[in-house]
């Protein structure tokens, strides 16, 4: 580089993230976990590209998404953009590869998708979404499926206290329609609105559904203009539970008016019910709720999400529900789909605050080897292809100071578990001698005498002959995975 | 969906592709395989977004990266950038996490990167490079263990016949030295007729190195203008070869002015033979090739690419050197790197064309739930929790068509192993049925006769009590994958 070239300062874009191993290795251990699960439940992997056309992306998931896209031209001048979800690119998929993916067809796909919203935190603008959906199912036994998916992702990653909120968009049509709301910009606003419960709480729910309100910011919410008696309707619709599902949908029967749509929605609700049940999904972990909505537009039926009662600030990790028309955007025929999405960074920002999740680490290093004095370059290498040659993860150190510090203290950094030191004198005997980092660290931090702790020091310490060198090492390993 | 929206036609955009599951499950395997590589050699990984600040990557790779950025603007207006690589964000956060990254550190990444060059076969406008980096180690020790894991890597897709081809810019500025080419503009400019050699051939390469030649499009291509005995001089240097390393740096200790750029450049290349030789790095494997240039701006050591003698058309599927000076770009220190980089798209497709790789396969499933008649959805679900409960990936039929061939021929087009037929008598007797669809199509496909066509299909099939469900599934699956 010539010296003309001025300094560029290093710096990520606001709302994007840089992932450094001790967030990469928990995070590929979850994304594993998340995968099993969802291969067990008979989905296969597909991948999209990053871009799309933006006539792919617009409007198909409403206002708030049009205007969040990252936009930008083709090197043929054409309208492009980042994606803002898996969802759409599938709908895509499915109209342009018929004879391929034949439905009924169960994908999932894992990858980063953006969204030029106002970060904060846990909020991202690149963040990776996790998706399974199903095409060509009308049933709603496979939305019990996609629901039972949500359940076993928890219980795979060890969180056992979490709700599957469950709703359907036509029992809201329903009430929408029995209140005499059926223009569309309404009806989509009412939504917006119960969407919001559980973030703005009932009393502002009610503001909004009347005359609106002032927000903290002091910013104006412009409300529904509904009438008291249909706010109170509504109200009392959102409010509906019960002890179990099927209570749920006992209640509901009641705040409903008595018109076919009702009726459709309310079967839904129980096939749905007898689904769950079959799936041995438990009444304590999906719970109908009337009062989720969920924010996209191509939402047709049932709808879901994941909350950890005991991480609220985190919303919902996953989210998902059916999409009967969305696939009619791109195809002259219909091909009815539902599914959900992990919502990765969040999950995982979600578990860490749980004490949950993988344990963190911060290197795959199993082995570093450690040089003392005037070694070969070459005897370095030589150790090291005998610890890979038998799977051992194994660094070799060839850094700026070569002295025995640095070099420990690089292993002590990446906690790297093991050292494998060499020098001359072990190179004229053939031995190697081995250090247990980890031990020799615990049994240090439990020692205050400066003599028992230089002998616990060493006392983790063996020399071996170089053929017990493979052998030492992995029973060192073994010690503390045990 | 309102009737009134424009259908969008479904459409990938030129350069990009998308990946089902036939093309991404051998992809997941071999992703795995060079993973497990990387890591036996103490990588950790690593990941950065897609988006960086449009400075960090102008100037960076050279006119021909820049020319081919997808270009964007950020919500705040900034310019910004999809990356071009992995290797410029890897040197920003050297810079930008100077505590967390203590050199010497090694990490991995896999992830897209874009460049808007011309598409053709293999050649994609968003490709995943899976690269490895060494920052803050000096030693060619290091690079010669990012050959070993070139090496190793292809050692693990199952594929002997491949060759690394190594060089070293070092060699390359010490004949252009001797020859009296200083200019940088002038110096690029032989790099990159040399690093043509092995796809336009000698002849061209003389003509290139003279007055320039006209191409076979009738385009111009201009000339470095070297005097003939300059130019005869680079035509030998970049024919030196030799059965060993050690006989290529024997003749290139011939080939090169007597200058001390020569000599430092010879004892690199000696160092690096000799760590080649200590990682067991075979002769055939790893072949000095003066010719060897590499495109990029930021190279200053050892290069190195890899190419498969068998699959020429697609050119090298690895390729990396060192790149002392990147860092400095974004910080005051400076940190020398090396690493490599794969070329996934591409290696995939040479495997493909070679017959080597994973095994292709279309779906993760390994039983679908088929029904007979009108079973209760519940029913169907419960066999399927069954199965997943024992860790068997199980999909449920809920398609437009129930009936049994609809079933099967979803099986089919899938290759899904083994059908789990329940109907109303089955659930009336307390039993299933198993078929192995493999052994069934195969038998068939073995005969000719109508009769024994019937029996073939129908004897791999067999009605078990349910309670042996799981274990005859099981067993079913192991037959083939023994």
């Amino acid at each position: 580089m010539s010296d003309t070239t001025p300094r560029v300062e290093p710096r990520t874009l606001k709302g994007f993230q840089d992932l450094l191993a001790e967030d990469l290795l928990p995070r590929q251990t979850v994304i594993r976990s998340i995968e099993a699960v969802f291969q067990r439940y008979g989905f296969s992997p597909l991948e999209t590209p990053a871009l799309e056309y933006l006539d792919t992306l617009v409007g198909a998931g409403g206002e708030e998404t049009n205007k969040a896209l990252f936009r930008l031209q083709s090197p043929e001048e054409e309208d492009i953009a980042l994606r803002f979800d898996l969802t759409v690119p599938f709908a895509r998929l499915l109209a342009q590869y018929p004879e391929r993916l034949k439905p009924p067809v169960r994908r999932y796909a894992i990858g980063p998708v953006w969204r030029a919203d106002k970060p904060g935190p846990g909020r991202f603008r690149q963040f990776t979404q996790f998706d399974i959906d199903v095409a060509g199912a009308e049933s709603v036994a496979v939305d019990a499926e996609v629901i039972a998916v949500m359940c076993d992702v928890m219980l795979a990653l060890g969180v056992t206290d979490f709700t599957v909120l469950v709703n359907n968009r036509k029992v809201i049509d329903a009430l929408l329609d029995g209140c005499g709301i059926t223009e569309p910009a309404r009806q989509k606003h009412v939504l917006r609105v119960i969407d919001k419960l559980q973030k703005v709480g009932i009393e502002n729910i009610r503001a909004e559904l009347g005359r609106g309100r002032v927000d903290d910011s002091g910013d104006p919410i412009p409300g529904v203009n509904l009438d008291d008696a249909t706010i109170e309707r509504v109200i009392s619709f959102i409010g509906v539970n019960g002890a179990t599902r099927a209570e749920v949908v006992a209640s509901l029967e009641k705040a409903l008016p008595d018109i076919e749509p009702s009726r459709e929605a309310l079967a839904e609700m129980r096939d749905l019910a007898e689904g769950l049940a079959a799936l041995n999904v438990s009444e304590a972990h999906a719970k109908f709720d009337p009062s989720l909505a969920r924010g996209l537009d191509y939402y047709t039926g049932p709808v879901f999400e994941t909350i950890l009662p005991n991480a609220p600030e985190f919303g919902s990790v996953m989210g998902g529900g059916r999409y009967d028309q969305l696939v009619e955007r791109f195809m002259d025929r219909n091909i009815p789909c539902t599914g959900m999405s992990v919502g990765l960074d969040r999950l995982l920002a979600a578990l860490r605050h749980l004490g949950a999740g993988a344990a963190p680490a911060k290197t795959v290093v199993q082995a570093l080897v450690v040089t003392m004095g005037a070694v070969p370059k070459g005897e370095t290498l030589k150790v090291a292809a005998e610890l890979r040659a038998a799977g051992i993860r194994t660094e070799t150190y060839f850094g700026k100071k070569m002295n025995m510090k640095s070099q420990l203290s690089h292993a002590d950094h990446y906690e790297i578990p093991v050292a494998v030191i060499i020098g001359e004198d072990e190179i004229a005997k053939g031995v190697v001698s081995i250090k247990d980092l980890r031990a020799g660290k615990q049994a240090r931090e439990a020692i205050q005498d400066h003599d028992a702790y230089r002998k616990a020091g060493t006392a983790t310490q063996v020399t071996v002959p170089r053929a017990e060198l493979v052998q030492t090492v992995t029973e060192f390993l073994a010690r503390h995975s045990a």
